[in-house]
């Protein structure tokens, strides 16, 4: 095993360091966030922080930095109190990324990269078309974490909309029948199967397979 | 599409939501988290939740139920001050799942489900043996998140071991490699293959393959 500790770590390249680190708590969500600000413009940016923090009431965070491009999707969340959240699928991965790039605040980042935008009647917000899986999401609170400046985001799911053919009959998206990806790093678009599930964990009793 | 309201979802039965719920997120890392008690008991437990937080410094978070089995992880941290994450590969992920079922607190999981202890010269905290990616963390801080009474634990990344063969020159660890595990859900363990990896996006400049 190679070692890199905290001083070998400050001492290296910024490049080398993001794509370590980056890489070193494992793989990640891949989605799109898509907002519109007061103006109308919709905005969409790429988001590998998105993470599950509850079932009852649903609920999701995510992980932004002010300083940086993604202070658009931030700026609209405020302004308007709601969000989507796309999952990203292998026929998109290369336009998923490009919305990481830096474009001017008037700029709909959906025009730029050739995503196109869906409605849903009775909702006010843009959603990615073609995304298998899509949440409604409703800001709650956010949480400035002060030991590197970034901000946790909390939000409420308030519908999730899903291609039909990946739910199982007891309420699980298999998230590999739509082609959903994965993030490994800053850059690196993963596509995952299925290897296993496994039922409900209990002591000294043997982990049992549902799909074997 | 079919379309899941908060309405509806507060209808459904428990197992139904969680596993929707668990789901529609995307992808989630699989780390087991390592820790050891004052007495000397080594605990580990499974966390999809683990989250880049920023590189410079390396940090990182996860979320903590401090009312469920997780508990021993927390006091575990909040009385030594550090913990280890350790991926979930292939070869383990049965017994990484098994690592969720609610075990007593003098019972060390890894002798529970068969998973070997790693020790390293001068560090006095557990690793899981053959892990191909183990972080040594230390803790930073907390946020109890108010909205569902979770916690959000903040921690320094002191060191980062890994199998040389998977670091690329410019920093990045192909965790495909080391068949890194991905959770889907609570219970579904996936196997991800890389599908491409892109350069930095620039404004008005194609999104270029560096795979290709």
């Amino acid at each position: 095993m190679k070692k890199i500790d905290k001083n070998h770590l400050a001492a290296m390249g910024k490049i080398e360091r993001l794509n370590l680190v980056n890489s070193c708590t494992g793989y990640k969500s891949a989605n799109l966030i898509a907002t519109k600000s007061t103006d109308g413009v919709a905005n969409v940016a790429i988001f590998s922080s998105v993470t599950h923090l509850g079932s009852n009431p649903a609920m999701l965070g995510f992980i932004l930095r002010p300083a940086t491009v993604q202070r658009d999707t931030y700026k609209n969340i405020k302004d308007t109190g709601f969000f989507t959240v796309n999952h990203v699928f292998s026929d998109i991965a290369s336009k998923a990324h490009q919305t990481s790039a830096s474009y001017g605040v008037d700029v709909s980042e959906f025009d730029a990269v050739g995503l196109e935008i869906e409605t849903k009647v009775g909702i006010d917000f843009p959603f990615v078309k073609g995304s298998p899986v899509q949440l409604l999401c409703r800001f709650l609170n956010e949480y400035e974490i002060a030991e590197n400046n970034t901000i946790h985001v909390i939000a409420a799911i308030d519908a999730i909309f899903f291609e039909e053919h990946i739910e199982s009959t007891d309420g699980w998206l298999d998230l590999g029948k739509a082609n959903v990806l994965t993030v490994n790093g800053l850059d690196g678009y993963c596509l995952p199967k299925i290897l296993d599930r496994f039922e409900y964990a209990r002591p000294n009793q043997e982990t049992k397979s549902m799909l074997k």
